[in-house]
């Protein structure tokens, strides 16, 4: 076995022993090159230990060949050996003292002793706790050695027995232990990571107890994870997350192909500047002035006129805008439906009533697994939402504010405030944090949307809210030419930039509506998370754009 | 019953008659002029005849009230009647005798006398004929004379009765007929439409026929349809286009979804030039320069790198390329894997072995009716393809190509023209039109493509072939950090616009591989059709950025 530290005759003088160049140093610069030349020896020091260990243990360990890093051409596709490798999830008492092998990232090194130690792997949202003991034979101490020297997350290959602890394991999900017989390193993450994924996977709660025992905890800010996002996405809250927003699309795409709805694709690229509504990005494409599209609003509409019923889309949205809330992102993914409707804008309702009763009855019954990992590092109620949900008008909503004492303008629109605070109200009277308003003033909808008619100063349009948080919008579209440009116009809209848009409303246009939703909030605000950020991948907003 | 051509006092005075003005004249303007005149003249008599007709008919036609055109208020959500309407597609022998209420497009409508005339209603993929007889309980020649009124395309609502013709029925896709009752026009389409859907319908054959007898058809032309495409899609070949669209998607999804795979979203806006490849979409992001991504390629491996351990994307991609070909766009819907392997990139080509083969049987077994709507207007041989892919390396493609007499490159691509003949070649001796290339040269795939461990002039990669085109690139990728920064220095890429891709290498990094397909490209050659235009909704190529 090499010494933990061996004397190394490469070891350069340390810093700050040649007078002559000192001389002509500062203090501060003294100690910087001090420092790097620490770092250097450190480093060199480490280089050649290895080197020493490698080559001590290839010689004196009759069971080197059970341990050590995988040569680089091996993990090139050299050879596909028929192994099979056993998923750390399905780890549990049934194989028992059978033979596995497992791939995953060294999540936890804990040495016991030089003969001991535990290794936690890793893989997606599965832990399980690997044992070293150093045995006649299969474990040397020196592969003991090798285990405790592993930087945290590298990836491991492990091979070994199952087995049943006594106790309960507190820390891993697999409730199994694997009796280490073999150990690989597939690939060596560096030494210090950015951050640590335990670290980032704490909860309010843990820094709270903390505080009161004195305990220093290192808290990884929202733009930290961000920059080292791959790292953050290791923990379980975010692997539950991803999962859950893969669910949602899910459910919405087999809801809607269940009920005869075709999935379409519009483009993204759009030519002057989509719906004349909020700031677009702009471009140039081929020598003509383009914009990304802000929603696929007038192309769902064609498609509708393109005779395919109903359609819905999921897809990249663009806003340009410079809203640095909690809710918005300058690239989200949109949900899109469109239907023909045979009478009346509440078939769309409908339509959202039930798509999204049996999306949150999917998540709570299917996802509790991931619905817990959230849980655990950011405690959230659970959704209340009635079997039919609810549905008011804007004026009953206006009605209910002010009866609480918030007045604002029935031929307005609700701001952030209001909506909170309806959000409330709706919640103490009627029980649900999920509800429909609809039929809100003309002025404040977007020119394709119908009018009332009775009314013409409201609209046959409606939102829907989450928690007091607006996440749906959808209307009954104006389908006769005439009317659509007038409403065009009235909105200062040139109509010339969506001649092609209104013309195909002139070819025999069937009565239509539907909505939009951003996937991104419908995961933030069914599991109550405080920050859009925490449901994009690689969020965009106006001051990020990396990684 | 009022004159179909009533006198109207409001008539003007024939153009050409003011001799005063005349004089000031050119004969070409007073030509213009005089057309001018004489088409407001026929609008304003058109208006006073549907005017008088309908007051007429409200006063003399006992069944005025069976037919008409719905009032606007009507179409705006006045009321929710409870009323149920029967989707066309449904209408079978089974309902005979029974009353439906349909609605759809007004396809044809063909007069046979002044008692009766027959209109074909289209619902998405659906025709059924209806039958109008003057009676005494419901349809006056009033009411026959509205019908044959009708703009084709217009959208009506029809009631009747479902009956049995005795003789099957050509030229609809329903066997029964509807013997109407009342029928209401919706949405009037404009008399003249800019292409006719029966037009834009036929097949080459139609036209050799027709070239035989003499007859002129109207040939609607690529660009033609693309300008008019809500009218274009109508077609039953467009339509079952992008429903078969949707299900490969969805087979894609379904697949990847049963064997663990999670669904990603990544940014389309990214920093500086992505990948440092082709042409790409330039923008301006909050004043930093940024760009539309040409593929999930570092997002999509640094979801991996953030342990998702297998992951899919379907998600817009978009190429600046000035390529004017039949299978290049500039923005198309990229069906996109990455995934960890444990060994070898053959667990990536097994993935897409598996993935398309039941892909292909799907289709072929569940879209039987879509593929025959396609095969009508544009016949195509089945695709052939076997149980097992064939996997052939890059050296056994050169080596076929050069027994058959076509000298190529080893350490250089195939062009488009070895590929056709690779691709004949392959389905002579193995009798399949789909298979797979893989051990490329490495000189001609991406920076971040694994070199082979045995010999770094080739590579662990492949892409996949139908019916001789290049339909899917895959491959192992570097997720080694030095190697990686290597690679993509000596492919003359500025490391330091790549460096957080680069980075998330570091933090422990599992061997993985992906591929990359298009979702247009799947459909234009598992249906064999002979324009990439032909499977995007609305295309965008170098010259196209509309509608």
């Amino acid at each position: 076995m090499a010494s933990a530290e061996p004397e190394s005759s490469q070891t350069p003088p340390p810093a700050g022993e040649n007078d002559s160049e000192l001389a002509n140093l500062s203090k501060k610069q003294a100690k910087k090159e001090a420092q790097k030349a620490e770092r250097l020896r450190k480093q060199q020091e480490a280089a050649t230990a290895a080197a020493a260990a490698a080559a001590a243990s290839a010689e004196a360990d009759p069971f080197s060949g059970n341990y050590g890093d995988v040569p680089t051409e091996e993990i090139q596709s050299k050879a596909v050996s028929g192994r099979q490798w056993t998923e750390i999830g399905s780890l549990d008492a049934e194989r028992a003292e059978r033979m596995v092998l497992i791939r995953g990232a060294a999540q936890a090194i804990r040495p016991v002793s030089k003969k001991m130690a535990f290794l936690v792997v890793r893989q997606y949202v599965s832990t399980v706790q690997c044992v070293l003991v150093v045995n006649k034979e299969w474990v040397s101490p020196q592969m003991v050695k090798f285990a405790t020297g592993l930087s945290k997350e590298s990836i491991v290959d492990v091979e070994g027995v199952v087995s049943i602890p006594k106790d309960p394991i507190k820390g891993t999900t697999q409730q199994v232990e694997v009796q280490v017989r073999k150990l690989y390193c597939i690939n060596r993450a560096m030494p210090n990571l950015p951050i640590n994924i335990e670290d980032a996977a704490r909860s309010e709660m843990e820094f709270e107890k903390a505080e009161q025992t004195g305990e220093q905890l290192v808290r990884v800010g929202q733009d930290t994870r961000l920059n080292y996002r791959v790292l953050d996405l290791r923990t379980p809250a975010n692997q539950a997350t991803f999962r859950i927003q893969c669910h949602v699309e899910d459910i919405f795409r087999r809801f809607l192909l269940s009920e005869g709805f075709v999935g379409i694709h519009t483009p993204k690229l759009v030519p002057g500047s989509s719906e004349g509504g909020a700031a677009v990005f702009k471009l140039d494409y081929k020598g003509q002035p383009a914009c990304l599209a802000q929603s696929p609003q007038l192309y769902k509409q064609m498609a509708i006129c393109g005779g395919f019923g109903c359609v819905f889309e999921v897809g990249s949205v663009f806003r340009a805008e410079d809203s640095y809330t909690h809710r918005h992102l300058c690239e989200f993914v949109g949900l899109d439906v469109e239907m023909e409707i045979k009478e009346h804008y509440f078939e769309v309702c409908d339509v959202v009533d039930r798509l999204f009763v049996a999306m949150f009855d999917y998540l709570n019954e299917t996802c509790k697994k991931e619905l817990d990992s959230i849980n655990r590092q950011y405690p959230f109620e659970p959704l209340k939402y009635l079997r039919n949900t609810l549905r008011l008008t804007f004026l009953e909503g206006v009605e209910m504010l002010k009866e609480a004492g918030t007045e604002v303008d029935p031929f307005g629109d609700l701001n952030t405030e209001a909506e909170k605070t309806l959000g409330r109200l709706v919640r103490e009277k009627y029980d649900t944090d999920f509800y429909i308003l609809h039929r809100y003033p003309l002025a404040v909808r977007p020119f394709y949307t119908m009018p009332c008619y009775d009314d013409p100063t409201y609209s046959n349009s409606f939102d829907v809210f989450i928690r007091g948080e607006e996440i749906i919008s959808g209307a009954q579209r104006v389908h006769l030419p005439e009317l659509l440009t007038k409403r065009a116009e009235a909105c200062g809209i040139d109509v010339k930039t969506i001649s092609t848009y209104i013309d195909s409303f002139r070819y025999g246009a069937p009565p239509h509506g539907g909505f939009g939703v951003g996937l991104e909030r419908v995961v933030m605000l069914f599991c109550a998370l405080n920050n859009i950020r925490k449901t994009s991948l690689f969020p965009r907003d106006p001051q990020r754009l990396v990684p």
